[in-house]
């Protein structure tokens, strides 16, 4: 373990003071990395000599002049590194891509520095973090318990402390259900903000990359370092001018906030307790709760994987002979060629209803507060109905993309069997800055330790009072 | 035939001049269109009784206050007339509805008097105008050859002088192939303008109800009282503030416009000639022609009836038996669920990436120009190779709604045949006004009488100068 909590601001800090150069830092990780390896968070380790680059790369660079100057992440192992393997935990897809992702990219430009590639449901699909050849993600609270996935190794290494963030993937929820039950925020962005070339689909029209972080600002951070348009991504759109880093913390004074009218915890009063909690922090915080219909919200997140969504997994999966997945991956993808176009098309009106409708719902309000997911299970609960119980995990993440919205997950509290859980924030596509914003208020009411380091939030905590712009827009004429 | 060209600003000074009252043109005008049965223009003409209460209504009416007071309209048939059957052109499907489709009630709320409803290809299927158990329509110019369609009937009634203006439906082209051969303006509005609800969907992620008008500013006019947002219609959009008709006119005096690198006219001289003519009255109306690949224009257009899109027609009559339909429509609809889902999702990723190829070569163009069809056929042609024939008039208008976007066919001349003949402008979403404004443009560099009719365009035209806003929109606050 280093001395040294991994927050960016941290991170730079200790670099300035020259206490620890990125070099020694970043094989410090690596070490613990290795060490902790029974947590089944990577499937490739960069090794010395293909970190070097890296450290060669940053020695001629200000670090005033790179946002994450010798920030530590990790990739999830389905979006490209150049010249490291891509498994989407099927050793049999394996390809070693020649250029890196550009959401990658971005990262490396700005002077991250990936420490491997991390483990994942195989193909992206699933929310336990148990399906993969090269094992089980296990919480970092309590190993019997699930990781959450699919980008389990992500969120198990980020809060481990091995690395400042991480990038996962997530289509159904698979960057929302890891992070909470490791303690972190999760940020799935609006679709199409962050490039997924280089990303193995999983539903190419949902998928977005998203971010694993210790905490909200850290998450907006990297967020504004990967949001780049990608022009030869043919999903992706640009991002507003109000959706930007330099608006993070600016939330009024008063604000009103969606409360779903019914929900399920499938028998856990722990996590109804702890959702509880969080409705009244929000309004302590100035939210007033508005109780909104909930139901086509949940009828659109069934739609995902009883509708024809999972015709994308099929596409996405066609060069990968069945045999070589894992016996659950083969149920869900192998019937995935079974709809007709029809379906599809109805599905799709079906969800252009919904959508009409749950905007509607939405007016108004600044966000709506949802459990990220109803309740938890260990590694053998999954085991002994692995589908039934991951389906359980997504009820409250599926539909997000879907209907187009952007959501992060937030950290709010402990199960009594240790392990983490959290409160999803979700508002339309790009008010994602508003959302860490909000997030990073009920992060901070509930404050902890951040994820299982032993630091807690508020030593590094820069204020919630928003920035003043440091740059401003301008448009050049003539 | 009345003595009046049936443009709404002639409509309305001789109403206001008392020369003539609503009642007296509509019954002349319905005396007419039954006078000229045999262009199979008509599936329902409304009886004296029927259009009674639009007289009544109108009686306690300041002209002023309406847009569209007394105006004489026709509705293809498929879409909805409160009280009168809609058929789709298919007996067996026909149903009587309660309600007017909201875009119908919006142009009677503006006063406008619908004389009863046409003719079509069946489900609006075809662009030819000769797939209807009620009759072949007919080219107004020379009954051999086809009106095209399948909003037939609303082109004919229009070019013939028996209604100012008609609503059709366009999906593939339904709205242009017909205007121009008939020397009419048809406008297909963005997708999501005008509301699709209360119409007998074709594909409904694509559908469009279409404006046919004498020329250009009537089609700005009506497009200016139909297009309001529906939020009971899924696919419905808000306008924007530049898209409204107090900027018909206002084209800058020198623009630059696409050219389709490569284009084929199946051999036809005559209308490849007059293409090039068009091309060079834009120019000399200050536009500078900019030559662009059009290949993946083309191709997005084969995804429309190669591609999935197909399933769309399947869905929409699944509740009619097969045997009800023409033989050539059994052919097409009955193979339309052969498909998979994930051929779908497939040719909508193509789709995608089509688009954001398309709309970059777009980019810096104020319209393109295009065939609005390569070559016309006779109605015997048609018959003889009825998919075929069919097939080549969408050569140049099927990818408009799958790209999202706007487009107005221009009559701009005539075939040696006698039949019309024109160009499309097409643009972005929400360019509607633009491309009516450059339309207008073309249409009165080549003026002719108004459709089939005894007026020439002069007559009742106003300037193209762009008019000054009449209004001004405000936010009240508080």
């Amino acid at each position: 373990m280093t001395d040294l909590p991994l927050t960016i601001q941290a991170i730079k800090k200790a670099y300035a003071a020259k206490t620890i150069s990125p070099r020694e830092l970043i094989l410090q990780l690596r070490s613990q990395a290795l060490a902790q390896a029974d947590f089944n968070a990577w499937i490739t380790l960069l090794d010395e000599a293909q970190l070097e680059p890296y450290f060669v790369a940053l020695a001629n660079k200000e670090m005033d002049e790179l946002a994450l100057y010798g920030v530590p992440f990790a990739i999830k192992d389905n979006i490209d590194l150049a010249g490291v393997p891509t498994t989407a935990a099927c050793p049999d897809f394996t390809y070693v891509p020649e250029l890196s992702a550009p959401v990658v990219e971005a990262l490396i430009s700005a002077g991250a520095i990936p420490l491997g590639k991390t483990n994942l449901d195989q193909f992206a699909t699933g929310l336990v973090g148990t399906r993969s050849p090269y094992g089980e993600g296990k919480n970092v609270f309590n190993q019997e318990y699930i990781s959450g996935g699919s980008s389990a190794g992500s969120a198990i290494a980020t809060a481990l402390g091995q690395v400042a963030f991480a990038l996962g993937t997530d289509t159904a929820g698979s960057g929302r259900v890891p992070a909470v039950l490791n303690n972190l925020i999760g940020h799935k962005p609006t679709k199409g903000l962050l490039s997924t070339r280089g990303v193995v689909p999983a539903c190419r029209t949902l998928d977005c990359v998203s971010i694993f972080a210790l905490h909200a600002e850290d998450a907006a951070q990297v967020l504004e370092v990967a949001a780049q348009y990608d022009e030869q991504d043919a999903y992706a759109r640009v991002n507003t001018y109000a959706n930007k880093k330099r608006y993070f913390g600016a939330v009024p004074s008063s604000f009103k906030f969606g409360v779903p009218d019914e929900l399920d915890f499938f028998g856990n009063s722990e996590t109804q307790a702890l959702f509880q909690k969080s409705v009244e922090q929000l309004q302590q915080s100035g939210g007033t709760p508005v109780s909104i219909s909930f139901a086509p919200f949940i009828e659109a997140a069934k739609l995902l994987y009883e509708g024809p969504w999972v015709a994308e997994r099929w596409l996405a999966t066609q060069n990968v002979k069945l045999e070589s997945m894992l016996p659950v991956i083969q149920t869900i993808i192998g019937n995935g060629n079974n709809g007709k176009a029809s379906d599809a098309f109805a599905a799709q009106y079906r969800l252009a209803e919904l959508k009409r409708t749950c905007d509607g719902i939405m007016q108004g309000l600044d966000c709506v507060i949802a459990p990220t997911m109803p309740t938890v299970f260990t590694r053998a609960q999954i085991g002994e109905q692995p589908v039934k119980n991951n389906s359980i995990l997504g009820t409250y993440t599926n539909f997000m993309n879907l209907l187009d919205y952007s959501a992060t997950a937030v950290p709010v509290g402990f199960l009594s069997s240790g392990v983490g859980w959290g409160v999803t924030l979700f508002g339309n596509a790009f008010t994602d800055v508003t959302l860490l914003s909000f997030a990073n208020i009920l992060q901070r009411a509930n404050a902890t330790n951040m994820g299982a380091t032993a630091y807690p939030l508020e030593q590094v905590s820069s204020s919630a009072t928003p920035c003043p712009p440091t740059e401003i827009d301008v448009v050049v004429c003539g």
